[in-house]
């Protein structure tokens, strides 16, 4: 069976058709899509193997479902500490931040020194909105991905891969390959490059609405708002 | 130790202080609550006890998580079905509404007749800001749960109790002792009256908060949204 992915664009028109006939309001799926990011990083990396995590935040919805994983991770009774140097100035981001400022989570503005004192990280820079070039300050911060030993957990998309075609074919993002990825809603094409653990998050899509974008809504078991699949979005 | 609880006037302060300095949206807040009611109901009734469950919801606030827990338990695979005989004019509730429906969930009218095709009960109706009495057409749902034998699960208060003081001393909700309660965010003083298994639910408040509002953060395990207490909220 031909893997079903979802394009930019359908991830795009997605996700208008979810705030708008879908009448779900951005809040509403930020706090579900980031939840499930917390559960990815609840599976696979269990408090007692390292409870600090470093969780880099773009400057777009990537970025707040960061906010509100880190959020979740927080009252798990992880330490996240949170990376987010171009802060958007809407209101919902700046609600995200001072919701964990009330939890007294850390922004830092230094990078790679914050990756030295955590145990793994969240890269939720870009996603499927993402094309074109990586602008700064994030350049360093991909080839710091890149390079590090740590496990990366990257939100939607391995930050700096295009949508469609997956790793740039030179330069920055060129041979990052997270540990672990988690497809909100759907895998996007780029799965195909990927080969680390996969996961589908975000359980909350109606049957009409992912039959209309021709993809599967995966089984998710029990209360989990996430599932497992191969890496390129198969079922296990 | 004395039990802390939440005072109707207090639970109303501590929801305004969250969507104010606390920075919550009132649809964040209300996505976790009904997140956590849900947790409740997939903990107390498995799904191959009677996935068949009635969600009945008041006008206001409680009705509304009502609502999104109905969602969450219809992606678990709950069958659930609506009462909701006033609803909020508001844009938010109305969007809640209309998520369940994309996922076929029925609205029913007639509350005798939908008791009888249901495995269990939500009482969604009233919550803390209820105080004085029962309007129409509640007072016969509200003789209705206090007579079934099916099992009801309450969000923050039995219907028609007073927060402060407990089921009604005489008339419709004076036997009214429905088998499960989920308390949002702490115990409200009612709790003292209360007999059946209890859960406290709403992991999103801060320590600050929670000292500032004189009540226990309770210690949540894993990636639950609730946890059991005694009946009248003491630690098990």
């Amino acid at each position: 069976m031909a893997l079903k992915t979802l394009s930019a664009k359908a991830a795009a028109a997605l996700d208008k058709e979810l705030m708008s006939t879908g009448a779900f309001s951005i809040d509403q799926l930020m706090e579900l899509a980031g939840l499930s990011v917390s559960q990815v990083v609840y599976r696979v990396h269990p408090l007692n193997k390292g409870s600090r995590v470093l969780v880099a935040c773009g400057p777009g919805n990537n970025g707040g479902d960061g906010l509100v994983a880190a959020r979740h991770l927080r009252h798990y009774g992880y330490q996240p500490t949170i990376y987010y140097p171009k802060r958007s100035k809407s209101d919902l981001y700046q609600r995200l931040a001072k919701q964990l400022e009330d939890l007294d989570v850390p922004f830092v503005e230094d990078f790679p020194s914050a990756l030295k004192s955590t145990d793994h990280i969240v890269d939720a820079i870009f996603g499927f909105s993402f094309s074109g070039e990586v602008r700064e300050p994030f350049p360093a911060v991909i080839k710091a991905l890149e390079e590090t030993k740590l496990p990366v957990t990257s939100v939607d998309a391995p930050s700096s891969w295009n949508i469609e075609e997956g790793p740039p074919k030179s330069g920055v993002g060129s041979s990052f390959q997270p540990e672990f990825l988690i497809s909100l809603t759907a895998p996007k094409p780029l799965v195909k490059h990927f080969q680390g653990r996969h996961f589908i998050g975000g359980r909350f899509v109606s049957p009409s609405i992912a039959k209309k974008y021709d993809f599967e809504v995966p089984e998710y078991q029990g209360l989990d708002q996430i599932v497992e699949t191969s890496p390129t979005g198969q079922k296990l």
